[in-house]
């Protein structure tokens, strides 16, 4: 084989590791997602059974994120990424730690679900019906975070941002609610208070596929727009068009 | 200039590169702390001015974080770090993730308190010496984490996972206190809850800071401890100490 034979090879062999660690991010946020599903159900339906099977495929997902951390250091250390392959790579390594921190958002939200039906003989009517709005438009903004993370989509990233604003408004109203019944009847605390605890926890998992779609930005753009408005990105990305 | 006096410099270059990258991580850190200090002055005085002062930290505090990552995304491509300056590098991306995000909870505490300040008439006894106890305990945590990075420490950092257990602790005699409030007198509820957030925020800043240690571990004994108790990680040092 000649040099520039080996060069190719090598540069096939970096393509396929850069494939392989993408895919195995998309596996955890898979997991993530359907556990997310998962953790609502139990809230709403109070079935243990699912509750134990979020267990199990919690710790699938920390398992994946070790692994996909070794993989990453060990494709810097042997590889030498630059510019956008090197910004996929450091990408990756703060988009699993969102995906593993949701997961596990939606252990606890699963745990609380089963708590919640295991206590009897409580009168309040809890906003299940607001909680698993809440629950399913966070969980298509995180599909729709990792959409746009597997499509290098910018346009679907920036949407995802900005729909962060009404999962709050969700989550502020749900809260409202709750003050309201147990100010009505303080046998209502208890599980209110718990009930707000899984809404506070799913506006946490809205926070992390906004932070995800934020890296999705910054891998395909390399525009870092964490603390920055969308009416930023907007402009940023108007004076791109018309400056190439 | 010989090879090896070329190599020799640039391997200098290289050591002031990491050195630079860790200083800038202990001025974020320093601000971090002396934000949550202002924080939870902010809670018990209920001074504006500290709020204000908070909010302008958590600005440097972003910039920081900005510039760090786009320094050490610059050190991986310039140079090929191997081994363990690799693991610093990755293992710093993810800190200033938690410096920054533990940023975000002290300003959130510090507005939290001044709105507390703010409301009159309300005639709840707010546990605010328990606040400000676990508020300290905290920082303290935060502060240890510091100093095991700055000094790659492991012992310190299992101290700081292991503390992680008393927070929570803390943080949950604080609720159930709140929770007595509330159902003895509905008109304490409002109040309460805010004192909820401002406990729950402070017990995520102990997550962050035990996160961090965490991070220090793998980044001195490339040993991931992530998930696993400190029991196994005991366990690996003494097999490690005793095959060495």
């Amino acid at each position: 084989m000649d040099k520039s034979g080996l060069t190719e090879h090598i540069s096939q062999q970096f393509n396929v590791e850069l494939e392989d660690v993408r895919n195995k991010v998309l596996t955890m946020g898979g997991l993530v997602e359907q556990n997310l599903r998962d953790a609502i159900k139990a809230v709403v339906d109070g079935d243990s059974a699912i509750c134990d099977a979020v267990i199990h495929a919690e710790e699938q997902i920390n398992k994946l994120e070790v692994a996909i951390d070794d993989e990453i250091t060990r494709v810097l250390a042997r590889r030498q990424p630059a510019a956008g392959d090197l910004r996929m790579l450091t990408t990756v390594l703060k988009t699993i730690t969102d995906l593993e921190r949701t997961g596990d958002e939606a252990e606890k939200i699963a745990r609380m679900g089963i708590k919640m039906a295991s206590i009897e003989n409580e009168r309040i009517r809890v906003p299940f019906i607001e909680l698993r709005h809440l629950g399913n438009d966070v969980r298509l903004m995180m599909s729709k975070s990792l959409d746009a993370f597997a499509r290098m989509d910018i346009q679907t990233a920036c949407e995802v941002i900005e729909s962060d604003q009404e999962i709050d408004e969700e989550y502020e109203s749900i809260t409202r609610q709750l003050l309201t019944l147990m100010m009505e009847d303080p046998r209502n605390v208890r599980r209110a208070i718990d009930a707000m605890w899984i809404a506070r926890a799913l506006e946490r998992c809205g926070d992390h596929a906004k932070n995800i779609s934020e890296y999705v930005v910054y891998m395909v753009s390399g525009k870092d727009v964490r603390h920055s408005s969308l009416d930023e990105i907007a402009k940023a990305e108007l004076e791109d068009s018309v400056s190439s």
